[in-house]
């Protein structure tokens, strides 16, 4: 492996050329073979990984972190899994759109053709190694990988799977390269190759979706941070709002479209937030709640409620925590949203029509939800069948992105030596 | 006007959410509005435009500049008639597409939203501050304009009108501000505004576009720079052929869809790089012809043909100036195009079907011709009726983009209180 980023640039370059005119059952053929590579191969894999592990151990880690980090054998079928999957996914390559055939006779149409290469930093989840190789590749996408320091071994054992696959199938390996070094400068170097990189996916945080948007001359798909609202209207069932708010939070409260501000209307909010206390609270959830839904609670309001502070409404809490706060109605719901969402996912629970249409018209986040929780905001649940990232910018795609959001168009024009008038 | 960029932002955002909820007949009467003051308040302008054109006189700028910064009654009259026809295109904005309901019971679509805010910065034409009022307010998306030094006064005369039209049909002026201020640092401030603009136009050269791209923590659309080819196969119908090299090279020779280099199938090179030399020579035309050309040529090679060099054929003419290379064939042809073009219009001309779609499928270019010339890469020439920009990246958009592409979506999940299993 190589750190010269320029080199590596030009390889990817030239090996997105030959993955874009490769057959799609070629493409799909280099994934069947990772996939079984996963299995026969796991030995080394796991070798590998286990050094990574022991590093790991030795460095001090988080249990959460090496948790993250660390290969089974059961993950490893699931990762053979998830790429027979994409496989079974259809091939958005070569679409044609908009095709007609204009007044001077030139046939016009635009074709999907893949984005080019994709750069791709992540941390130290070695999954997505996998993951990343198996949607570039099933879309014709080169792509330069980043992963994280702590995964240095495994990704080499990974990437050595991909090469091999993609060299199997008659496919020039340098399709799918990681930056074998840990030093932070090939982050930077990387999100200026704009020559021979088309786009970069951040996978991780905030602060690295920041980074990559202040450093890049390249376009970035920024997202992965969500602070999700969910709207309980004074007509909502609430017998069935409070089991949508307690999914929201406490299915998986670490991830981004978990839910960190409820809003309630104030003809309900005595009465839906006991209750919001009381069944979150026995989950373990806590709560920072404004002026006026400590005094909705009043005496209910036990000791797993505080006053919210002046920051609470703009975390994103990642953590069993929520927000409670009291509204007038439905514009000062929207009004708040407006201030505080990433407009990642917000919703309203309500049984009138008139005010979900308006929410939904007015809310202008990438997945605006009625009667459902946030939780959906995901590639797989909304049917995508994969999920490259989910965006929270505007440009190119928003929300989750599957295989069609990694393909561009081009403008296919034929005429009978037409020349312009 | 202020030149307080952050207070221009926040007004810029509040009035995109003014306008994103406006109805479509509000935003088309603002463009009436606008259309029928063109002509109303033709006086004003035309004395702030004076005033402009004085001041570029003194400056010592040359005729062509000032040429493009000069407004009169037909120009105005033109400008309008470009409002009116922005209005007759159908609206993006609420399309619903991809609809679907998944087995529990969700119902998912994605429907048409505008961007938001754009920053568009161009040079000294007027007309774009129209232009690109139009496009913006007619798809719901609010803007910040950054002008040419040299129209000031033009443009604050041109945005008043704006203003005015829009607060006549009740929607918000701040809709479209510009930057009253020559000062270059403001295009630098406007270009990290990310929290209040979501999308960055350059209008005008490559310098602008790579400084867009190097400063810019929003995404950028960047194009406007096409070295752009015809390649002549052996097959083509050379008399047919030789009007489409002449439109493309002729017609227009200082936009960007121009030819800039003819490359010839060596079986027909002698025969067809003849009739070029002598036909396109007759309008004025010089030739950069490498040495196969050179000797293809021969003694019909006259003083209008020079031996090109090393930078020749990475070079964008933007003049009657026109490269010639002699290829063996379609593999050379591609590879050459693939080593020289900026990806914007390239094309082949053939009577050869396989060499047509091989050429088709390999050349990655924004448009792709076959028997046409590269001059149709604008979207009122492809069917767009109207064009914001013409992107040679690969985000977003490619070629010429036409009102969706000011859009992008949302999506919208109904559900009946369902919750993530």
């Amino acid at each position: 492996m190589t750190t010269d980023l320029t080199a590596m640039g030009q390889a990817a370059r030239a090996a997105a050329r030959g993955l874009a005119r490769a057959d799609n059952a070629d493409r799909c053929a280099a994934l069947e073979t990772l996939a079984a590579a996963l299995l026969s191969e796991q030995a080394a894999v796991l070798a590998a990984n286990a050094a990574d592990v022991a590093a790991a151990h030795a460095n001090g880690l988080t249990e959460a972190l090496i948790d993250r980090l660390t290969l089974t054998p059961a993950r490893l079928t699931g990762m053979a899994a998830d790429l027979r999957a994409i496989v079974g996914l259809p091939d958005p390559v070569g679409e044609v759109f908009d095709a007609r055939t204009l007044p001077n006779g030139l046939r016009v149409q635009r074709q999907r053709v893949p984005i080019g290469v994709l750069g791709v930093i992540y941390e130290s989840r070695p999954n997505v190694t996998i993951d990343v190789a198996g949607l570039a590749i099933r879309t014709g996408n080169a792509a330069v990988l980043r992963g994280g320091k702590e995964t240095l071994a495994s990704n080499r054992a990974l990437v050595a799977l991909v090469q091999a696959a993609l060299q199997a199938a008659g496919l020039p390996g340098a399709a799918v390269q990681f930056i074998d070094d840990a030093d932070r400068r090939y982050v930077t170097e990387l999100l200026r190759l704009h020559h021979y990189v088309d786009m970069i996916i951040p996978r991780g945080g905030a602060a690295l979706h920041t980074f990559c948007r202040e450093n890049a001359t390249i376009p970035v798909i920024t997202g992965g941070m969500g602070i999700c609202h969910l709207y309980v209207d004074a007509s909502a069932d609430l017998a069935r709002a409070l089991p949508v708010i307690r999914n929201a939070k406490v299915q998986r409260p670490s991830v981004c479209n978990a839910l960190d501000t409820v809003l309630v209307h104030q003809a309900v909010a005595a009465q839906f937030l006991r209750r919001v206390v009381s069944d979150l609270g026995a989950q373990g959830v806590t709560f920072r709640a404004e002026p006026r839904a400590l005094a909705a609670l009043g005496a209910a309001a036990g000791p797993s409620v505080q006053p919210a502070g002046p920051e609470d409404f703009d975390t994103e809490w990642m953590a069993l925590i929520l927000g409670l706060k009291v509204v007038d109605g439905l514009d000062e719901a929207i009004a708040h949203i407006a201030a505080h969402t990433t407009a990642h996912s917000d919703g309203i629970l309500t049984e009138t029509p008139e005010h979900a249409e308006r929410f939904v018209a007015e809310v202008d986040s990438a997945a605006v939800y009625v009667n459902a929780s946030t939780r959906f905001t995901d590639g797989a649940q909304l049917g995508l069948g994969a999920e490259v990232a989910v965006s929270t910018q505007r440009l190119h795609a928003r929300g989750p992105m599957g295989l069609p959001e990694l393909t561009t168009y081009k403008w296919v024009v034929r005429g009978d030596y037409t020349a312009r008038t």
